[in-house]
């Protein structure tokens, strides 16, 4: 059966695991303190326009978000999100754990919009009453969205300029990076994320590692002690070296810009199948350009479905349900070739 | 100047004074376990027609809130609360601190639909995703609500029947309590509390005590170790006897059943007077019928009342501001008549 | 029965109870942000000779130390106490509670050594993977110390020194401070605490007041937004100005000060007897000054003194336990009488 | 120059890295909910003879030990350990952040002893203030220890009844199990294990994993809603296959029982070589005889090793350094050979 169901159903990338054997005996310090580890960071500074950046590797995303935040956030700040957004509906309250409250406002396409951040600073601080509030400290987006969609260039120099003038620290999760890099509508390169964010990170789990998260800081003066955080939040991998080799490979002669680039052209097909077949677009007024497909099915489709090719529950709406279908760096044309004949096949 | 910007202004009811003076230099055991304690739970117990619960005192609202929910949810849940909660908004993620999440969903004037949370509830259930999330593990309330609104004994009846068959438990705050049941409208008595909420609190620092609420338990088994728990958590007070007499003196004679009737009474006038002046109602379709009184003004009719009443500050709505005065039961005949003046020369 | 099982044991001295009686129906706002905070807050920086601290009241001791200790450590961090320290024992994990690890190293009656301290840090600071461990932050003492034993102004001048050299913050825990004070073998004054500690409380709860501690900090930089701190950790009164009354008044005409003389002065002759029956002292090479009073007794011993006289179990010593009673602002020559006539009547 | 300085210096065993990949395009659903992940359980199940036993994979030590002993500990509850144990003293707080105390007696050879759990056991409960502490919930160990050593069947055991006369669950460590499993003097089985502690974890970075650790826990009703609350905690991997494929091998054809043995085996001549040059036995009154190999050198033999052979530090001991050494699966005779050379060559 065809599985298009995420974009973490396989392992690394071939280069990656050529890399991992033949360097399977070599000896190196523990705790990412290893030349792996130091190589990829100086790659990710470069690419990043930024050498002055602290890189530290994790594990996973949702761990990422929470280390981060945790160490980012005073005791009495929370962090701004999109109601959409993924540390606010499916970490299973992981920021949460660590004391903080995130502070949800209304998307717009998977989006924060600047204007509604300043309104809740302006409402918030206008309030007399607001230090017996969560005083918002942070503002957490991803690149792309939970749907799939990307800020400009503009939105988020924008954003970017709202947090500043507030105070506020600003934050990227870019679990997903490699498919919006490789998006040609995509205008906000590696080094304007460094620019404009305080912190985000490069996304490996979904983009061509075995796992991992490399996050990037500007200034690391932001997160004294981190070392010791990651520790005591149980982020802090024995064998460093096994994500650092992993970037250091994404990083080397542009791997990680490149690898999304098959993902997004399947994904752009796909959805032009679906929305043949009248299931697309399956959002309110808007889809997304990157790697991850939304298809809405009735239940007599999804039947059909069901024994053919594996997907992603969304949502229920009304009688009928949105799913995804995502294209990573490993989905093939062939795999592309059965979804169209899959697609062509199904009732209407 | 006249001040009626809360009903946390004086200290005690004259009969807690003249008690706390009369038994000042008896000596007691600590940590509620005094006689002065045992008879108010006795007399709480009785009040709430419910002779096996648990009775505890705690200092305040949001200690007590937190205290409460961290006891009585399981590490990956969460409390389910209107977006106006007291928890939501104005407890300085008091909740969020013992590392829960608040799932906060629209309020109705400031309460819950019970048909809201049940669809909250099978939307969450429905989704495949949900143990990626926070689970539902209990429902928070206020009676009366952070708009002095009240939940009527069908409404809180059908909200506790949702809960049960959700397995979620309801806790109810009544910072206010006093005010509920002294207002002609209530049709919820202390054993319905007792009887539909698995815990709730009868309000003392706003109900004629210097400070100090009163957990009600129904099923004891709920929280085991709740001492431990307090003391853990900063809330366990070594002259618990304070606290203790305290609720026995408001439960002696039907002192807290009665304790609210004239506040409530004079906070209707204060409405009407309030609405001949064209300032009230100030809330979108309802109106408080307890001890609060909201009323919306022009800045220039706040730059005048401003030496000349005290109020809280509620929210800024266009160009105009909602504000809140409270009655309380010491406001007196005399405050009434000032405020009447005062309006009544108010610019228009 | 006598009752002298602890200093917690009475309502408030005569003066507060008054003066809470006299101003019980004047209006304040709510929050410690009303006139009797601030007079009490003048009269204590005025009194610690430290015009420039914050002075913040809290409820109680236990809850003072978890507020103070989460909100001056570093995530990172932990507190350095003795095994005996109260947060180290008696606490029910309020500290841990809090993220934070107590650090234990062993008393010397009662108290920290400042060499240990040093030893502690040097050691701690030359293992090579101290980047693994919990970092100390802080020292918490309390003066006087769970065993009643005072620190010398030599031994605090050099323990402050040791945390100045270290970069960790010192903070005195003064459940009993007035006994402190009071006792003539003392040589801290309250200007010296507030000059060798970073913060230390002055405890109310057994010390005159019905409840409350004050918290004073030389440097109020060094806890950014405690308002919204206490707010979060349940720690915040809406009647902010019953404590501020409370301290306000034993700031008045030196009250704190003289208040513990008799307590000691009892005290000192409750020790006398009890070495004259062979059951003091009961302590290991040391004793304390202030008051508390430690004695030793037979199980037949306990037997008589079960209905006659109040104490509290300090910990059992092979076939005899160690108890200890308690003198307080409010014990008296009666008590005293009939605490001699008690013990000299016990079989021996 | 030859690297002894730990055993996680290299990547995977062999077999592990082959598989890894000849099954890395594969498309399995994410999450642990695979099937490599399930054949990994049925195989650990029997390995353990437990086949009703819920096994989870997660990344790390200081991860699984946090996310474990904070799913099993109530609120009001701590976790007795050695002091030396590594939740003690080398996790950064790991457990403290999840609001728990380790509640650390002292060791003996690295171990704890069962009269000692029971003694601190009866001391707390017959403490008449237990109310106020923290209540022991459970005992954790390590298998072997930090110290190399091993509990024997009948220390096991006896720890295990008093866990049981007391209510305490009991866990162990197993960081590294292979090196204990493989061990001659070894008389505890994952059977045993299985059977005496609650739950256990089998270690998988230090034993031939590139990461990884197993939770085997005899009654899975003990952590309800485990999955989610790894989610929250950041230990719930994305490609839960990898640790799953790398457990499915490690214990397929008895791999994992046999792998430690030429470490065993190796770390023993290492011993011999040590005590001949007079630097061991380094402990005080035991030996590991596992995988961990300790030595004590003066300032000058360190100086003569530091460019020859990497070793870790332990702890400074007067003016001379105990460090430790750990052989591997990875080790080689050639290894060994070299470390006799350089040891041979070294000032006395």
């Amino acid at each position: 059966m065809l599985s298009l169901a995420s974009d973490y159903q396989e392992g690394a990338h071939p280069a990656i695991m050529e890399r991992l054997v033949s360097t399977n005996l070599l000896r190196t310090p523990g705790y990412g303190t290893d030349e792996f580890c130091e190589s990829a960071r100086e790659k990710i500074r470069a690419a990043c326009g930024c050498p002055g950046a602290a890189v530290w590797f994790l594990s996973g995303g949702t761990q990422t978000n929470a280390v981060v935040t945790g160490a980012l956030l005073q005791p009495w700040q929370g962090v701004i999100a999109a109601d959409t957004g993924h540390i606010s509906a499916h970490e299973a309250g992981a920021i949460e754990f660590t004391g903080h409250k995130v502070l949800a406002i209304p998307h717009y396409a998977g989006k924060l919009r600047a204007e509604d951040v300043r309104r809740f600073c302006e409402t918030f601080f206008a309030d007399e009453n607001w230090d017996h509030m969560v005083a918002p400290g942070m503002v957490y987006i991803s690149q792309p969205t939970e749907y799939g969609t990307l800020y400009s260039l503009s939105e988020l120099t924008e954003l970017s300029r709202v947090c500043r003038d507030f105070g506020l620290l600003l934050y990227a999760d870019g679990a997903r990076l490699a498919y919006a890099l490789a998006c040609p509508e995509n205008d906000v390169s590696l080094p304007d994320l460094a620019r404009l964010c305080d912190a985000f990170y490069i996304g490996g789990t979904k983009c061509g590692a075995l796992f991992g998260e490399a996050v990037v800081m500007r200034d690391p003066k932001l997160m004294p002690r981190f070392f010791t955080i990651m520790k005591q939040r149980g982020a802090l991998l024995a064998k460093g070296r096994i994500p650092g080799l992993m970037f250091d490979t994404l990083f080397t002669d542009g791997l990680y810009l490149s690898l999304g680039r098959s993902a997004v052209d399947i994904a752009d097909r796909m959805r032009a199948v679906l929305e043949d077949a009248g299931c697309a677009p399956a959002l309110d007024g808007f889809d997304s350009p990157t790697n991850q497909v939304f298809a809405i099915f009735s239940d007599g489709q999804l039947e059909y479905l069901k024994n053919r090719v594996g997907y992603s529950f969304w949502e229920r709406r009304g009688n009928r349900t949105v799913v995804r279908f995502a294209a990573s760096w490993a989905t093939t044309e062939d795999n592309l070739r059965e979804f169209t004949e899959i697609i062509g096949g199904m009732p209407r």
